[in-house]
């Protein structure tokens, strides 16, 4: 039997699953909504549901699924205990440590134990969203070049992953990587959280919009659409694009000062920019650095596919394989998107 | 016959000296000019000797020196074979590797490897100056309670030793903890360093003398006085020593957000102005975020001899005794100054 993990990468609005086996072929990807609105306990009983489901399709597959081995004929579903299934890696949003998601805001979690989301005997391993992406395009993607750099996905919000010494770090208590509210501008504007002149209010996808759709007044303008509006000389697109840029460069430069990255990885949706952003803000992080050089601005590799990856990653960790994915070729492997 | 360390921290004017026991008893303690205008090889002739001096000075000490055993008698000289000196810790600034002085701006520095700072056959271990500071902070001052948290000394300038998982962190190259040069104030004054609105400009001793010097024309004001000018409600004094606090505020904001410490160890002279910089910072410092508290402000516990005391740390790891510091009962055991 092919053994493999269940990953799952549980967002706001959707999780997204798949089985991964131990060489990063990821045998299938599945959706789900969240069903937010039905409270936190409907959560994670949505994710056991969905656990059990993805491991029980595992089961059936093919041993010689596309991208693995191919000598297996068409198995029959396995009873639990005779399961392919190795370990379960979830990666959730907020406050968490490998074995308990502390605090989701969202969701409504209070120290939700990982065992609690399966009901399957298997080893569960917890990542936080931003970091377990860091994770993924450390061993996979944009880092695994280095030990130490900053991967900072911007959608709509900004939340950063530090990879130190090889590893996400998670601070203290585990509240890291906080960069969308460090105080760029601090006279500047008041931030949904409630703080001043945050980098978020700035740079998030959301603050381009929203910016531009008040000042141009043409409400629902998406980010994308500044970027083009830019592009083309619109000047009130060019001023909010020119404010993104200076507070992302301002938040970098103090990462850098701080950290000293040896690169800083740009993704998320904004990141689709491509060089409308980072030729800008190469070019102003290094002016506001004088005597030290700016790391080198690259892009994501993963994309939205992160998170997941992490996710397989962090499953493989709880089966006892920490070392796993340095020989993974993705995102070569990767199934077209459903 | 009694092993001891010699700990040398090295600044730009002068180098304190010491010999250290394995149970952290301060033997000794000499100061020494640092020869900076006869050039980086003068620099590195001196320590040489100093290193010798120092050595022969501990090898006549008598075993029951005051602090450790007194059963010995006093011995006599010993050949370099017959030595108690088990290592040396060495503390310099710029850039620097374990085992290389990579690049050291105001002694003139290139890639000068640790053996090259003594004659003798032992083994040597290289650190930086705040972050060893801030090593020792962490085994036997102020940090000693928790594995990750920033030692922020504010003297002359402003940089910080990041402890991260209980090691200070030195990042991709080594060139961490620049906190005084990140921009806390993006549209404000020019930093000495070319830079704008660095931390540093605002709140570094010097640049509270120099800024109250200037605005009120009374040149060579030191920072300590404008700290009893803004208590007796001088009003220039007042303004610069807030810019300073809401300089500082926006620094620690940032780092918080981003890092997660578990305490904040504020060290220097400007420490020395106690409540009149802990409790205003603190108040600043918490207004500033919204959605987490800040971490605690403390004292930092061991004062000037933090790198001296750092440089023992480091003599011991060199000797093979990485682990050592838990059980020293500095500052207790420290002599009185020279």
């Amino acid at each position: 039997m092919r053994s493999f993990v269940v990953a799952l990468d549980v967002g706001g609005t959707s999780m997204k699953g798949a089985l991964v086996d131990r060489v990063g072929t990821i045998l299938h990807t599945e959706r789900r909504a969240t069903p937010r609105q039905h409270g936190p306990e409907a959560v994670v009983k949505t994710i056991r549901a969905f656990i059990t489901h993805l491991t029980r399709l595992g089961d059936t597959l093919p041993t010689g699924h596309p991208g693995g081995d191919r000598r297996g004929p068409l198995r029959p579903k396995a009873g639990r205990e005779h399961s392919g299934l190795a370990g379960v890696g979830l990666v959730v949003p907020g406050l968490v440590t490998p074995t308990t998601a502390v605090y989701a805001a969202n969701l409504g979690w209070r120290d939700v134990p990982a065992e609690e989301f399966t009901s399957l005997d298997v080893p569960v391993m917890l990542g936080h969203d931003v970091r377990t992406g860091g994770l993924a395009e450390s061993v996979l993607g944009a880092g695994r070049e280095c030990t130490d750099f900053l991967f900072l996905p911007i959608g709509t919000g900004i939340a950063g992953a530090m990879i130190i010494d090889g590893e996400p770090y998670g601070g203290a208590a585990g509240w890291s990587g906080e960069i969308g509210h460090i105080p760029v501008l601090p006279d500047g504007e008041t931030c949904a959280c409630g703080q001043i002149g945050c980098l978020e209010t700035y740079a998030s996808a959301a603050s381009v919009g929203r910016r531009y759709s008040l000042r141009a007044a043409r409400p629902g303008t998406r980010a994308e659409q500044v970027v083009s509006l830019a592009r083309s000389g619109d000047p009130v697109a060019v001023a909010v694009w020119n404010d993104a840029v200076e507070a992302l460069s301002l938040a970098l430069a103090s990462y850098t000062l701080l950290l000293d990255p040896a690169v800083i990885v740009l993704g998320g949706g904004l990141a689709e920019a491509g060089s409308a952003l980072s030729d800008p803000l190469r070019e102003r992080l290094s002016k506001r650095l004088a005597f030290r050089e700016a790391p080198p601005l690259n892009s994501a590799a993963l994309g939205v596919n992160a998170g997941m990856l992490g996710a397989a990653l962090l499953g493989w960790h709880a089966a006892g394989d920490p070392g796993i994915g340095g020989t993974w070729t993705v995102p070569l492997s990767l199934p077209p998107a459903p």
